[in-house]
């Protein structure tokens, strides 16, 4: 049926990449880029070490002789330095469209209520929670994702906020799975939602969005599209054969699996529903249709689900990115609470599973026991984007910079060296002090961290007051007056 | 005996602070300073609508009708767009002192393995774990400090990095404490961190940074001072009574409790521990020395903790930051790794808890199965400081800040707005779109988020390609062609 082999579930959200073949330590890397060789061959090192274990399953404990394994737990990811700034990069990106956008930024805690996951629909979030039950009994979770915090803070604010809210977040999402299956338990996530606009004009500003981000990170629409539908089309055939209202969220997360299971499966699932062949074959064909002049007709022009449709394809135009867009019914996304028009971002060599998704969730607020209030919003994991990036030779040098190092020549300057860096540091720039260590040391270093100025501070020079500055790019080399250097 | 009434334990850095007495809500609001009234009020008319349930203990689960608990877990924040602008301003500066210092940031999982928290001296920090048992059976924690999940990682690169090693980090930590006494579960701790630097050198780096950060809040040093000891000190003391070795690290942990329990009982926990009230004594009297010359008579002028000491207090002269700085035999921390030179600072006013703390903890690694490198560290929260910034009227203006709003007077002209948008958006103009509104409502919101210019698109003017543009600082007006906005 579709054409993508993912599924359009919020599970290519969690960013959940097959492991390396190599070992955990490498998975840890999915953000390196060129360390993972030196890190792989540190861990096979440290392995055979007597030092080190490597747990699986519970052992993970510290051993009786205090061995404790250097892994973070099954799952999870250290940034060390390299991989970092990689992210840092990614995250500022983030930041910066969501200024452009004129968006706000909020936060939440990581650990949840579990009450705000609880749904029926047998959505696959809700069935891998990372839950338990803390030591006042309550039961809590590391959120699997942010939209119902969101919505919870919108409902504490109440009325002292105005709308429309525009709100993002960049937050860590957990999913337990057993790792079998040898995927990461914890993502982050660039979340944008919109709270109080009712039109397509939301669905239109979170697109542009996504679009300015795949622009300012140098992927173009050959390279990626956005696939588009809306819930409305699925919710037409219910109508169309008079299925019941409360069957809706059921179908949907059923229909999402379309592409993971075989339409054998999915057809057996929605009969299993209670809904007749005719309707199951009827919704079927609809998912397969990729035009909307050809919805139109199958539905009638009248629908909400077509009028919505044209409307953010024309707002697509008057933005100037229609080319990045494309409709596809087959688009329904895999969480229970989206009412409206649903997207999701993919790499037109089909290679990996979806870049972000989102959709229209005007219900959500009613089933916290609150009025609901029209709203919109699109997660944005930060994995399948660096795969892609790193596919398309497209991530940018990371490599550490600093200002001065400063390098008391002789161990009875390190006075001298102290004042130095401490008064270039008032001024602003970066500063590493180093000592103990032989010349040619020095400049190795100098060149590893990308230091502009190398400020050599010796006998001879401090007893006039000087120090020997060299300028690394140029190799020039002359002597500064203490107090005046800049 | 100390003259400070907060005791130097990891307790402060945890952030944990009386409950306000108003709601959970307020304390969410820790950051806020301009609205929390409003969000108190918030919460009050929002607690009496039949909506909302404001759980205690086990209550936090949805009700029977769905109706769900607003607020965030127990003891943890949401963080509004007003707490965050203050929580990014306050983690930016944290960033830029670490860029000046030439650290390279690092991040970890926020859940470890519990092993890694095993301590057996009996610290107030590993009796707060927040800890369970993940469904595959492994003994997990949200982590209480980030100094173990660094040591693991340092250990985990072994070779492949050069040392010293600098790192930094801004983290959340949590720990479990029974509400009664209304403290937060959690707060953010900004970590620096170095390893390979045996001198004290390193301490001397670490305070300079600490210095670095007061001076660009605003604070000086008759705000707040650095009380500086060594463990080395104590060390001298178990030594001069022959007190074995393996006592040292419990007799550190009773010890830091001077100040939050009365001498006699620090006493009797440290008889209990096989001392003799001759060394009880010998101890108590050696920590209450604020003198460097004092505890050299006492301990004699070849021991370790007075050289060491000496010497960091000659690199505060020459960096420039001696005025920050005191000995206080009385520091001691109460982690139980620390092995040297240990520093908190505080204010001088002596209301707040302590806003930082470190020290040096060369024998960490091996308590991990792996060879020893020296190390120094401090952890800095987000909560103390904010309280000291409030106090000392020092929080900067926190508003809201756009470029341009977009307001299309007629809905016929949505998509002239939309493209505007666009245009000004690629030129790194953040723009806010706003439909659906009144005039005057339009002008009061340019008011309220600060915004730059208001550009009006209206039929007489879109006919002819142009735009009315309003500089809302000065009030001037005037027309542009539209393709000409920059």
């Amino acid at each position: 049926m579709a054409a993508w082999s993912s599924p359009p579930s919020l599970r290519h959200l969690l960013l959940l990449r097959p492991r390396l073949p190599l070992s955990p330590t490498c998975l840890a890397g999915s953000f390196s880029r060129r360390h993972i060789h030196s890190r792989c061959r540190l861990f096979s090192s440290a392995a055979s070490s007597s030092t080190l274990t490597h747990g699986d399953a519970a052992s993970t404990h510290g051993d009786a002789d205090g061995v404790v394994d250097v892994n973070p737990p099954r799952g999870t990811r250290d940034f060390p330095p390299e991989d970092m700034r990689l992210r840092t990069w990614l995250f500022d990106q983030f930041r910066e469209v969501s200024r452009l956008m004129a968006f706000e930024e909020v936060d939440f805690p990581v650990l949840e209520s579990e009450a705000l996951f609880i749904r029926k629909a047998g959505e696959e979030i809700t069935q891998q929670l990372y839950n338990f039950e803390d030591k006042g009994g309550r039961r809590v979770v590391l959120r699997p994702e942010i939209t119902p915090s969101l919505a919870r803070l919108v409902i504490k604010q109440g009325k002292s906020v105005s709308l429309p809210l525009k709100w993002f977040t960049i937050g860590q999402c957990w999913r337990y799975e057993r790792m079998t299956r040898g995927r990461r338990r914890e993502h982050y996530q660039w979340n944008m939602d919109i709270f109080g606009v009712p039109k397509v004009r939301a669905e239109a500003e979170l697109l542009h969005a996504i679009v300015l981000l795949f622009q300012r990170l140098g992927i173009t629409s050959s390279d990626v599209g956005i696939r588009v539908s809306s819930r409305k089309v699925l919710q037409a055939v219910l109508t169309m054969y008079s299925i019941p209202e409360h069957l809706f969220t059921e179908v949907c997360v059923i229909v999402d699996k379309l592409g993971k299971m075989t339409r054998e499966e999915i057809e057996k699932e929605l009969i299993s529903t209670g809904l007749s062949s005719e309707a199951v074959h009827g919704i079927i064909d609809v998912l397969s249709l990729k035009s909307l002049s050809k919805l139109e007709e199958v539905l009638g022009s009248g629908v909400e689900a077509v009028a919505d449709l044209k409307k953010l394809f024309s707002f697509a135009e008057q933005y100037g990115y229609a080319d990045w867009i494309c409709f596809d019914a087959s688009v329904v996304r895999g969480l229970a609470y989206y009412t409206g028009i649903v997207f999701e971002a993919f790499d037109r060599e089909g290679k990996l599973r979806a870049i972000c998704g989102g959709g229209r969730y005007d219900r959500l607020l009613s089933t916290f026991g609150s009025e609901d209030i029209p709203a919109c919003g699109f997660g944005f994991g930060d994995a399948v984007i660096v795969e892609l990036l790193k596919e398309k030779g497209l991530l940018p040098d990371m490599s550490r910079q600093i200002d001065d190092i400063v390098f008391p020549l002789d161990e009875e300057l390190e006075g001298a060296a102290s004042s130095i860096a401490s008064s270039l540091r008032k001024k602003g720039r970066s500063v590493d002090l180093v000592e103990d260590k032989r010349l040619k040391w020095v400049f190795k270093h100098a060149e590893r961290i990308n230091a502009s100025r190398l400020i050599l501070v010796g006998n001879s020079e401090w007893e006039r007051g000087m120090v020997r500055v060299k300028i690394l790019s140029t190799r020039e080399e002359f002597e500064v007056k203490a107090g005046e250097l800049e």
